[in-house]
């Protein structure tokens, strides 16, 4: 499985015949169906980008993951993954911080439902800024104050906090995948804080 | 087909298999493939609130659609329809504004690709506000002023002008299929015209 | 002094002469002087609707003012006050939040400086839907999850919690001040909870 | 006066005492008492970035003022300007707009009241990313999309279009005045065309 953006692992272990036991949720997947299904319809993601705020609620650290890809390589990334059949755009984004960044990281997911952008990720490059090159993802992209101790799970090695203007930077950007630096920035431009 | 959230015509006629022409785009799905995919991902759709707008921009009057159900029970609706793979978003919204308001409605696309909120559909009421008896449906709404004509097709009857405090009635959402009655008021709300 | 939308209170006393003493912040306005003002320039404000939030950042209540004017009549209003020179968004919005909830609500204030709607406020009805017969004022709506015990001092006689239903109805509407039913229904709207 | 957030020139002549004619707006300010209120009170501004858009509503161009300045410097700027006593926000945007593109712009005003982004401006430095030596003022930034032909007039010398990268770039940051270069990509971000 690619590490771009994990999919979640099932609770359950598949029998020998690799199919899940009767009482799973009919939205999961196989590896197979999830492939093939990504050749034919736009698949839906949220996306976070981790935040400290100060007592005023302005934003003051910035949390990258890093993550080791199979290659070796290291690249950074945000917290993403897919909202599964039956699953609330909230449900999936609490889902997906706690599996990043650990079960005490005590996210306040945002009063809103409204993203601070919509991310279309295409296989092909030139489309968007961003690029994924098994599927065409769209994807929620939310800012999320967290207030306790982050603790990368997972294939995540770690999470970095950067001060916004280092998020921004080039330097941060060319280590992001799949043009994800333009969405850190676009992300810090809704809070204030790109200059 | 349900009129609820119709697909998209293709351009093609299927043969007498039912099967598409070899050079369909592989992310057009056959009626039973969609009904399957259905019920395992959810789906991507955008909504539109065709507006008419004064010359400082502000919102004077809502476009509703008057649609026939197959009962012959009559029903409004906004416009609406599925984002097909490879389709960028703002590719989707034109292809279901001129689907739905025909080809002289000249919308003026939004320059951001942030939805006024975002209508998360269940099969199952009580989730969220919306529901959708044949699917978990993600819907990305935007407000879209139109300055041209518009001149519905397919099997919308009609479309019918209301001042936004008529378009924010009890008498309209109770006609509203879907629940989306709500949306219409916060996409109301989102233009500062509700009171 | 108006209890529509109070001013702040002086952190001194003034001399016989109704004068501040010489270390006083200059930004500070004599009654006569914020009265003179008024007539000549917008005023800007933040207001805020103080929230309650479940574990996946949903609104599950929402604070509404009661004040008593000085005719007897009782009011409903919002957390509201005047933005000073020299005072940031952040910290106006903070300053007015302890002023009406007390030093206990810990609220938590927005990542992002954008409102999410815009108030404009003028002594003639008609022109919006909110009127304030002693000024132009132009306010910034912010909706503040709070955490802690809201305890309201000066004016406010009792803060009542409602649900997201409660505070869009008609009820509710007509007992409050200025306009002020739209901008809750509005904020409501903003955080997906208006049906 | 400054070239940094020009006043409107009023529509009379001061007489010889300097005073307007009686049937002038109250709201008119006269420079000294301008200057006045400058120390006293935040001031509300609003600023506009013109763009071109293509048949999808996606900015293609970015429109931005060059000006000079007294001092011969040559800097580019927003459209701006201040809201007046009595005058709406969307008055104030297209009396701004008007007064710095010429009658033949054809604005195109938001439907929305939410900005994309409200600047503070601070006489001292540090406060924000924004600073204006005349005055605290509080900025409504919104993007607006232009279809005619653009003139400037007064004391803008030309408007250049430029595409997003080059709007966003450190060349045209580094000329832009108190700081808004990190305006124009705030605004850029928000219409998903930030890289």
């Amino acid at each position: 499985m690619s590490v771009r953006t994990p999919d979640p692992d099932p609770d359950w272990t598949p029998g020998p015949d690799g199919v899940p036991p009767p009482n799973v949720n009919p939205g999961w997947l196989s590896d197979i169906e999830l492939a093939e299904t990504r050749r034919r319809l736009p698949i839906l993601y949220i996306e976070a980008v981790p935040v400290r705020v100060d007592g005023l609620g302005q934003v003051v650290s910035v949390g990258v993951l890093l993550r080791a890809r199979p290659t070796g390589e290291m690249t950074r990334t945000l917290v993403s993954g897919r909202v599964l059949y039956g699953e609330t755009l909230r449900d999936a984004l609490f889902r997906h911080l706690e599996k990043d960044l650990g079960p005490m990281a005590f996210p306040q997911l945002p009063t809103s439902p409204v993203p601070v952008t919509v991310a279309e990720y295409f296989p092909m490059p030139g489309i968007t800024a961003f690029t994924d090159d098994r599927q065409h993802a769209v994807s929620m992209v939310y800012v999320v104050p967290v207030t306790g101790t982050c603790d990368p799970r997972q294939d995540a090695l770690e999470l970095t906090w950067m001060t916004p203007m280092e998020a921004a930077s080039e330097a941060v950007s060319a280590e992001m995948e799949g043009g994800r630096g333009a969405l850190l920035r676009i992300a810090l431009a809704s809070v204030g804080q790109l200059r």
